[in-house]
């Protein structure tokens, strides 16, 4: 038998796991937020492979670490009210909506369950970009434009557990309505799924056409600008509704760096209402693909930024 | 010596104070929503006049219906975080900006003050239109167009206090830059004061277009439908970020009535993503001009929907 290393210092650590269409991120976390271990599995989405893996990555984690004070989960989809299962994920991860992770975990207290972005953006606030902030926006760029939302420290989960999809803000009413019947939304404007669409065809990504673009192609120039405008003029709206005090910005296109984050703060600038002087910072995603997975350990441990030990006067 | 007529039933009351442009509204409720009185006290805005009106009737109220068991305030600008006063409400009602009603009213309780929109939700939610509901938001539409948002029955605030103004979103990104920086807002359609602007001078008030609308005049049908457009593309955006089960429509536009409801509905259901059959509740608010009254009311008292008897499984 393979002595358990850890278990001898009996540390109390949660386990957060992120499901996401590829692989299985997971992390064992102190209440602090150190991080005791943390893994990726890739997994093929076929006969919930997916859940089986979890499942036996809980139970290696709990030999090995012995068993966490909780643990938290997060995958793509509307998170039942309940918060036991993802109540609503159509078309991919076949077995997923409706599975009570309590029970499939054999888990002694409840599995708090999370939308994927919702847990990404909590998981910054406790212990990435947007740590001891209360008023945050995330946007997640990439295939499309995902996003959460928090405000006075609430994360906003909504009526079905869909509030946050902040890719489907329209930006061009006159633009074509996208899957969520949003017409010319965010998402058409700056999600990789668009980019044949949005250039003609002369580009199959946006690290193309941002490279393109810093290669100094007019064409390639004003679509980006595009795009970055579109965002810029996205978060001045959300910024009216939600008030946020930062904007954190993550996902594959994040990767462009500077050639998004430079325009980006010149536009959300030009559009954002200063009240009092008051500029939201715009800033990068931290905790990369484990966004989630911190975010899961951080709500079944009860994390909750509602909660302040004092409320500083304006 | 007058006898105070109600002082002997020793009913326990909340006031409610809600400041507008032109006067003060009042009500005082029991904390079943009963209405024991209202008034309403119309001030010129000049040396405060609507700080003493409001003093006059607390005291007038105090020594007719004894002590109330709480006072909330509401009002125009951005309420401070400590809730004492409004914090932000620059070009009128001079000597509002920290004013201190705990202070100035002489109450023995704090006194919670919130912006007016604020409140008029919380109003609504508590005995209107959208009573037993936990995510809701509320348009306001009139010169400008206001509004307020609840997402899992909290009021969102937000980081100095702006959350909810929903007039300023985009929804025509070519439009021009309101007075939020907002390109082609929703105020910039909906909006009474953009009326001659809209309509090249023809008409000075939405009511005149409507009417001009239902009389068959083409050019006049075709600047409201843009306008109901925008209010339902504008929601369409909104239920993606808020996740809401019922927008409130109010303010003097509103009493268009089925000329707004019905295309309105039309608009919103094009737009709108159905997640799993879902659909937001149109809703007309009913308290009308005392809305931020009782939501005042409400807030004294306490009233708050994020903390539910029980959570319904989804």
């Amino acid at each position: 038998m393979r002595p358990a290393k850890s278990r001898p210092l009996n540390t109390e650590y949660w386990l957060g796991l992120d499901l996401g269409g590829t692989s299985i991120k997971a992390v064992a976390v102190t209440a602090g937020g150190q991080k005791l271990r943390q893994r990726s599995v890739p997994f093929v989405d076929r006969d919930m492979e997916w859940a089986k893996k979890i499942r036996t990555l809980v139970r290696a984690w709990r030999r090995e670490l012995g068993g966490p004070a909780g643990i938290g989960l997060s995958a793509p989809g509307l998170a039942a009210k309940d918060a036991r299962s993802i109540a609503v994920m159509p078309g991919r991860l076949l077995g997923l909506e409706r599975l009570d992770w309590t029970d499939y975990l054999a888990a002694p207290c409840p599995v708090p369950v999370l939308n994927d972005a919702h847990a990404a953006l909590l998981g910054e606030v406790w212990r990435g970009a947007a740590r001891g902030l209360r008023d945050v926006m995330l946007f997640t760029l990439g295939t499309g434009v995902g996003g959460a939302a928090m405000v006075d420290g609430h994360l906003l989960r909504g009526a079905i557990g869909r509030a946050g999809h902040l890719g489907h803000i329209t930006v061009d009413w006159d633009g074509p309505r996208d899957d969520f019947n949003t017409p010319g939304s965010l998402e058409h404007f700056m999600g990789n799924k668009f980019i044949r669409e949005r250039t003609r065809g002369r580009f199959a990504s946006t690290h193309e056409l941002v490279a393109a673009a810093g290669n100094g192609d007019p064409a390639a120039k004003a679509v980006w600008d595009r795009s970055v405008r579109a965002l810029g003029c996205s978060i001045g709206s959300l910024i009216n509704v939600l008030d946020s005090d930062a904007v954190i910005i993550g996902g594959g296109i994040a990767r462009a760096g500077d050639a998004l984050f430079a325009p980006l703060e010149r536009y959300v600038r030009h559009y954002e209402w200063q009240a009092g002087g008051h500029q939201a910072k715009i800033l990068r995603a931290e905790l990369g693909d484990y966004a989630g997975a911190y975010g899961s350990a951080a709500n079944a441990l009860g994390f909750n930024p509602a909660k302040p030990t004092r409320i500083p006067a304006l």
